[in-house]
């Protein structure tokens, strides 16, 4: 029996063999496979259309420029914000340095905190390091729940007279739990500190409206939302963009350049320098179309239906230990199998059934040091996952 | 008659038509098009392979890793370099960004001195006005000569007690003439001061060898060398890799972090964080082994071909101003053509033809304003351009 929606025929490699098996993906949360849809825009932009953008006055130029800008529009749409705050980045890691870089490091000093969960990923970690180290400023956290939800609360408790922003995950991509957004961007707005939203995961499996959420900044990654590698967006909202100096200098960024000055264009090109990932972006923007061509609706119904399916057949596999098992999970679990050895062997001995999954710390080494874990197996489920992977993917843990 | 190479077929969108004429893609030196060989590494990447790298231990990670750390080696080898000295990048505008603020914003200050020629792309000017304006740092500059050439001894002897950095073009992507590097180098590193070269035009056309420039730094593009957009890389010398801190903060690029603390991974992964641009740098290797399949040498000796045909009949053009005419010359011809009004009109009245030039002032406006151009045409060529079409762009040039 599968869910309501069986999209695996849009996604090409979902057909391949690994090890003589059908190949069961479980490493979505790490890279999600493509669509077909995608492909055929990447493909389509290279072999009919392809030229640079914003430069030329040539037909191919107009084209190209035309399907590239058009997909900062449905990035504003997905996000529920306006065009001219979507800056086109490499993916959740630029978008997030991009505000520690122009945002942040001008305007934080020794002694400035920037308040994190202890659940985030290096990404929204490392940037922030960057400025502990080089400028003085401290990093403050705030724990999870043993459950792995985030309470709201702690965070805005933790809000100090100090605290210049706060860098938060939508969604651990350990625990997999909703975070409470709305409530802490509230609580942060009250205290006039700006929140910074990792979205790498969370965009992911629910809808994104950032006015509801009210936050400052949101980073979303292109090749986690079924888009292509090196795509990516990060949202601004208008009262930050006009505090942000440039990031990286280049052409297109610019109004005018000398010998001894220089202006710089309007945002968000500002933000971007040199020819971009043209093609990248162009097949992000197919990526949110075939989302919305299937309905965000439909497919969280589909994942809370694997969720569901997930936790209640996961739970029979003796010996399992399984992590941020609390309400508003999304469909990725973290668990260890100490029968079956080290993590990183349990996903070996799953690898030879077909069935990839992911073992390691995550790039998420604060919070696998308060779990008191060094590694651990990951599932990570996408749109295209059915329930009969699910039970797969139990199947092979029960006959371990 | 066209010259010894015709690898029109190679190239999908050559087949087009714009306009009604078959294409005849005049704009390669703002963007290259691609080669069916590029187009296939792609689509197999994302149809048959795809996964994220360096993190899983299933086999699509495993499989992925080496396709995408095999491209590392390949690019080693285009430049005469090691590996580990191969840093990927989005293109040379981030090569060029990495350096400023990895190895120039630590250790440069007020009244240190850049030393830049006036034909530098934006991308190897912006980034050290950053410098200027946030640090104090002081920009010199060193002219071209009316001809298009870089005299290598006026670059030497404006080298003085404060300069900390000679950045320089090896081919300007107005003038087209190669500049001397090996010479400028030599000079410097006598000097004691390190020289970045920016290779985004010059490594299209000719063979580099970063042992032979002499050089400390080497960024190029990837989609102007054939391959996708958003692909690139940075050569680092060894002994400036010592010198650099951190580019960017994320996955990848860490050894172990902690809330307090945070330690790196060993060059080049330090400087690349995130979920890279998998596909697209498996697509410039796909680029440079297509390049190595058709031989440097022999590419060379059709671009020669191609730039004396049209140093000949663009000649033939009547009231044609040509710039840069030196020997030396790469494969694009910047021009105004007074009766055809302005380089913008020129170019739409090209595009009617199926021909795609650029006009503007091509990224490069500290030296338009020493040509004292505020606009020119530009018609830049590529390994898939043959007689035939350089025939086509003067007699409608001829026509105008």
């Amino acid at each position: 029996m599968t869910g309501p929606l069986d999209l695996r025929g849009d996604f090409p490699i979902l057909a391949r063999k690994v090890n003589g098996k059908p190949l069961c993906y479980m490493d979505s949360a790490s890279s999600a496979q493509k669509p077909r849809a995608v492909l055929d825009a990447v493909m389509s932009a290279y072999a009919e259309d392809y030229s640079n953008v914003h430069r030329g006055l040539h037909h191919l130029s107009a084209v190209m420029t035309e399907r590239y800008e058009s997909v900062r529009g449905i990035v504003a749409d997905f996000l529920n914000a306006e065009e001219d705050e979507v800056v086109f980045t490499s993916g959740a890691t630029e978008g997030i340095n991009l505000v520690a870089s122009s945002w942040a490091a001008p305007r934080l000093g020794p002694g400035d905190e920037i308040l994190l969960s202890a659940a985030e990923h290096h990404a929204n970690i490392v940037p922030w390091h960057f400025l502990r180290e080089r400028q003085g400023v401290v990093l403050k956290w705030v724990d999870f729940e043993p459950d792995g939800t985030l309470n709201p609360q702690a965070v805005i408790d933790a809000i100090g007279p100090k605290t210049r922003l706060v860098a938060v995950t939508q969604m651990s991509n350990v625990l997999g739990v909703e975070v409470d957004l709305a409530a802490i961007c509230a609580g942060a707005q009250a205290r006039g500190v700006p929140v910074l939203v990792d979205g790498a995961q969370g965009a992911v499996h629910a809808p994104v409206d950032v006015q509801a959420i009210g936050c400052d900044f949101y980073a979303l990654a292109g090749h986690k939302l079924y888009g292509p590698s090196g795509s990516g967006a990060l949202w601004v909202r208008r009262a930050r963009v006009a505090e942000m100096q440039p990031y990286r200098g280049g052409g297109d960024m610019i109004r005018e350049v000398t010998r001894d000055a220089v202006t710089y264009a309007a945002p968000p090109l500002r933000f971007e320098a040199g020819t971009p990932a043209i093609v990248a972006q162009i097949g992000l923007g197919a990526a949110l179309r075939y989302l919305d061509g299937i309905g965000l609706a439909r497919i969280r119904a589909h994942e809370r239906d694997l969720v569901a399916h997930a936790r209640a057949e996961l739970a029979k596999v003796p010996g399992i230990e399984l992590f941020g098992m609390a309400p508003g999970k999304g469909p990725l679990f973290s668990f260890r199998l100490e029968r079956a050895g080290s993590p990183q062997r349990l996903a070996a001995l799953l690898d030879q059934e077909g069935i990839a999954v992911r073992a390691g710390s995550f790039c998420s080494q604060p919070l696998m040091a308060s779990l008191g874990a060094k590694a651990l197996c990951r599932a990570s489920l996408g749109l295209y996952t059915t329930r009969a992977d699910i039970d797969r993917l139990c199947a092979a843990l029960c006959a371990l």
